[in-house]
């Protein structure tokens, strides 16, 4: 299925045509970020809670100590609103009614369950390290049992899912173009600094090169 | 009031030492970032949305448009749940099990109230202009009456609120420290490049010194 299913939910109410439903374009957002927020209700109560995530084909896995309270409700499963956000740039415009962030976010809705399987909890928790620093896992040393157990993961499959997408430059109104405004677009993105050695590391290690190099993708490429 | 009262809701259960209670700290978050998260119930199912925000002294503003769905539960007022996340570093430990973030986040528990009055509505708009970039609210057209109508604005008090804080390089257990692997914190921060025109710019105006100098306050500072 190439497209997802728009929902009473999943469906836009303003500005239907920032709705995107289209499954590549969704994945490429959830591939590009890599800290999701996780909405749950307890007792009738609002809880969003930010936490890491990892994606592998159409399931969603969510770091699940992030978001403890959410396990002690967890049975048949919890409905949660999985939403990510991107902010790709600042649009100012001419007026302070049409000023706009340039972003892609995703909404997903779902039951998360507990995974209990330890394979398919092991490649969660390496989608979790993979999502954050491609190349990571390998590196290191890998959960043993009483970590794995010390961990919690939900998944949440990939089923009731939007995209909401705003690009390019301001739209101002056509009688506030000659107003003598700047108006544009500054593009914003994650940067990464040199990374810093941990004070306790030992003097012969260097950092490899996906940490020097570390960038995640641009928003025009 | 300098510190919040912790509270049954904003009580960490997981690493209460990360738990921050501190009001200058907590504004210092509301005040880097600029995009929320705001979770809201509607029949059972919740929904977490991304919006801008703006603060003013101990209250807090979301723009309402983009939570039209919230608009809709609007009477009394209606329970939300409000996260600002600033992503500050990866932590690269040793061990997958102890890689990590070092963030800093909030959380705003409370009921959001429609602004209704006209001068407390202008000045929340001022602060959501203001609150993505200072300077500019002076430099454009101000909304008009019509446009007024056209936007909602929320108003949260800023009572029970908790932040959570991680800083520092990664922790690995002592048993792990000789392994051959680099460990450390690659710092992250949100970049501007260079202003874009509008295309339908006049040729006579040059982006404002806040659009070319753009820059958030780093973590370090």
């Amino acid at each position: 299925m190439e497209q997802f299913s728009p929902t009473a939910k999943t469906t836009l109410k303003r500005l239907p045509k920032r709705g995107v439903f289209d499954r590549t374009t969704v994945y490429k957002i959830l591939d590009e970020a890599f800290i999701c927020h996780v909405g749950f209700v307890v007792d009738g109560q609002p809880f969003v809670v930010p936490t890491g995530y990892g994606r592998i084909g159409d399931q969603l896995y969510i770091h699940g100590s992030a978001a403890s309270r959410m396990l002690r409700s967890l049975a048949e499963g919890i409905e949660v609103c999985v939403t990510v956000t991107l902010i790709d740039g600042l649009v100012l415009a001419r007026t302070a009614f049409h000023h706009s962030f340039n972003y892609r976010s995703v909404m997903i809705f779902g039951r998360a369950k507990l995974v209990e399987d330890a394979e398919e909890k092991m490649a969660a928790l390496k989608a979790f390290t993979e999502q954050v620093i491609a190349g990571r896992w390998d590196d290191v040393r890998w959960p043993n049992e009483q970590e794995m157990k010390a961990t919690s993961v939900l998944v949440l499959p990939l089923e009731e899912v939007s995209a909401k997408v705003r690009t390019g430059p301001p739209l101002d109104d056509e009688e506030d173009m000659e107003l003598p405004v700047w108006a544009g677009v500054i593009p914003l993105h994650l940067h990464a600094e040199n990374p810093i050695d941990a004070p306790d590391l030992r003097s012969s290690l260097a950092p490899p090169a996906y940490a020097t190099n570390y960038i995640r993708p641009l928003a025009e490429e």
